[in-house]
């Protein structure tokens, strides 16, 4: 049976993860990058944005990526995690990230966050996130 | 860390918002007219519906709409939910609500809700629900 | 108040769905077998793959279909869990399933999982599955 902690851990690293989504479609880029460790890692090489280490330079991706976008908006379902240590656990979901471009572009991304959380003395934060196309874009109108 | 009473009134307000799908879905009018406090409103101003209070007002929007849709899901993710005292809480979710008319229309709309939430002697009610596009919609064949 | 092997069996039931998904869309056969009892029944006459029982001839669903999809994803949302005895519990979720096939071919699966689980010594399991689709497929390319 899972203890109380566990229970708890794996509820916070659900808001955790709807937090992420919440942040970037509401375009709150320190919100955003704050979801992250001090050397917490944001790998999004697979869709072509490169890597981010840290709050400041994942503020920096949506700072970069979102101005382009008039609306977006990322699903998450499907959250398995794993406590691996006292204050570590790692996890995947998926995701469906769905935008329109102010220039009538519009995009839908499917795939796979895969995760590793670590606890802090403010709660669990991104120790990594990378994100893994399982479909491929579907997309009109982008630059 | 959560205690249990947490984790089991965010499980109950989980499940108040599947229900709230799943009744709408079913075309049960009752029951999801049920799933609102006496005097909880639903407002849809947003999406064209108006605002309805109560529960026979809240059934009275399905028996209105649902009879045009052949077929309708409302799928639900990213339940983000605090609680804000002893018998209250509010929270956020997103949709994708998509649907196929009898005459062939069909449409898809993606949003938030923003909820308030609370308990009462027969469990978890909406004290208020708010539906917040976030996309445009995108319909075909509506009259 | 739900109490701690309530939240724990759910949190647990939750998790069996993800598996289900992430093996079938790694296509890991043997382990999406694995989520069913012996005698646990896979129901996928609505969709036109007939019925299996136990996990070998699930395992074989998976080994006859999955071949022809290049990339595919099952999202689950809408979890509603029911525990109906100290080691059985009832359960549905939906699912939003799109597959691209290798030929180019393209679909779309929007519906309800209507489950029935069981507890084993080695977690809980698929009793029966029944997949009731909820919005006419959207398929392009198919043979």
């Amino acid at each position: 049976m899972k203890d109380l902690q566990t229970l708890s851990d794996e509820a916070e690293i659900r808001a955790l993860t709807c937090r992420y989504s919440d942040c970037y479609d509401r375009a709150d880029a320190e919100d955003y990058g704050g979801t992250f460790l001090v050397d917490g890692l944001l790998d999004s090489r697979a869709i072509g944005f490169g890597t981010a280490i840290g709050p400041d330079a994942v503020a920096d991706v949506l700072r970069s990526v979102r101005p382009q976008q008039a609306h977006v908006i990322h699903l998450v379902t499907n959250h398995l995690i794993e406590i691996t240590g006292p204050d570590a656990a790692r996890g995947s979901c998926y995701y469906i990230a769905r935008s329109r471009l102010h220039n009538g572009g519009r995009g839908e991304y499917v795939g796979r966050y895969e995760d590793e959380y670590r606890r802090t003395p403010d709660g669990w934060r991104f120790a990594r996130r990378v994100i893994v196309p399982l479909l491929p874009p579907e997309a009109e109108g982008f630059a």
